[in-house]
């Protein structure tokens, strides 16, 4: 059974405002893969826009421009194994999502393969074309059509991070493999 | 004492690769700001190039306008609190600096203001200019240009995560000034 439900546009940039690395899926044609990528941000929250690194000698690249579109998925601490197996390997190579035996479903907008199972949330993505930065800076602006979460790990609108939903927790790659998990609570505000 | 050590440019980037919130330092003819920013990200490893979205409407923009250079710092748990503070108020209505007595010195390449007190790291960057992006996304990329951490949790090119630093671990802003701070490692590796 799913507990994803909904994420409204408008705090769809919430799901990424803490740095968590994220799966990109991309598809066209038939065609699908899922590559890791540690650098991503939000870039506003209305209209709910991101930026995201993608190396341009990847086979994410090449499905993205052929169609204007991609998921972020944020994998869960159970999924940490997961995560940096699909860093490392390109969809050049090998059919990723086959070989993991990974299940996606189509986004409710665009079409794209979202993964649900150890997942906190994705969001499915419109390329906003911007040649240059993706050229000098691999940088992918995009804009959030359609967002979800695990409404036990995010809803109305909020991360709840608690002792019991530490395998749904967002991961964060320190470098050579190594995620730290999003661990206490600090309240900042007064 | 300072546990502050230089970090190699080419692992300059591995100090933002797991999403932490940062603080934006800038200056320019003598007057110097700093505000938070929970949006940003390595773009390139080598040379190490990063982008941060800072609004246009804000006094760090016209000090980077001006200098062309900034400060990125990473805050500890233990400033979570300040984070919060700098990130609510504009350097427009009150020197952040002076009233939150926060104590920076110098980088050694641009004479941007960091901050070591309570911070696990700082990066000295020199702005790529891009008025495109920056008009459109907000989003300032920018060169890395020296960089330097606390060599209790980032040393050998490595974040280590100890029960003994939580005070230096990153935070990860959430929203509605609840952060998380980068809690257990998990091995992704085999």
């Amino acid at each position: 059974m799913s507990h994803f439900a909904p994420v409204a546009l408008h705090q769809a940039s919430r799901l990424i405002n803490h740095g968590p690395t994220v799966l990109v899926t991309s598809a066209h044609g038939g065609r699908a893969n899922v590559m890791a990528a540690a650098w991503s941000m939000p870039v506003e929250f209305t209209p709910p826009r991101i930026a995201v690194v993608i190396d341009k000698k990847t086979y994410t690249r090449e499905l993205i421009a052929a169609s204007g579109a991609f998921g972020i998925c944020l994998p869960g601490a159970a999924l940490a194994a997961l995560t940096f197996a699909v860093g490392s390997t390109s969809g050049y190579d090998e059919d990723k999502i086959a070989r993991h035996g990974i299940q996606t479903r189509p986004g409710p907008v665009l079409g794209m393969p979202v993964i649900e199972q150890g997942c906190a949330a994705w969001l499915e993505c419109r390329l906003i074309p911007e040649p240059h930065t993706q050229d000098a800076y691999d940088t992918c602006f995009a804009e959030v059509v359609a967002a979800a979460a695990d409404a036990r790990i995010f809803a109305s609108g909020r991360w709840d991070y608690r002792d019991d939903n530490t395998e749904l927790q967002t991961i964060h790659h320190l470098g050579a493999g190594n995620f730290v998990r999003a661990g206490g609570v600090v309240r900042g505000a007064a």
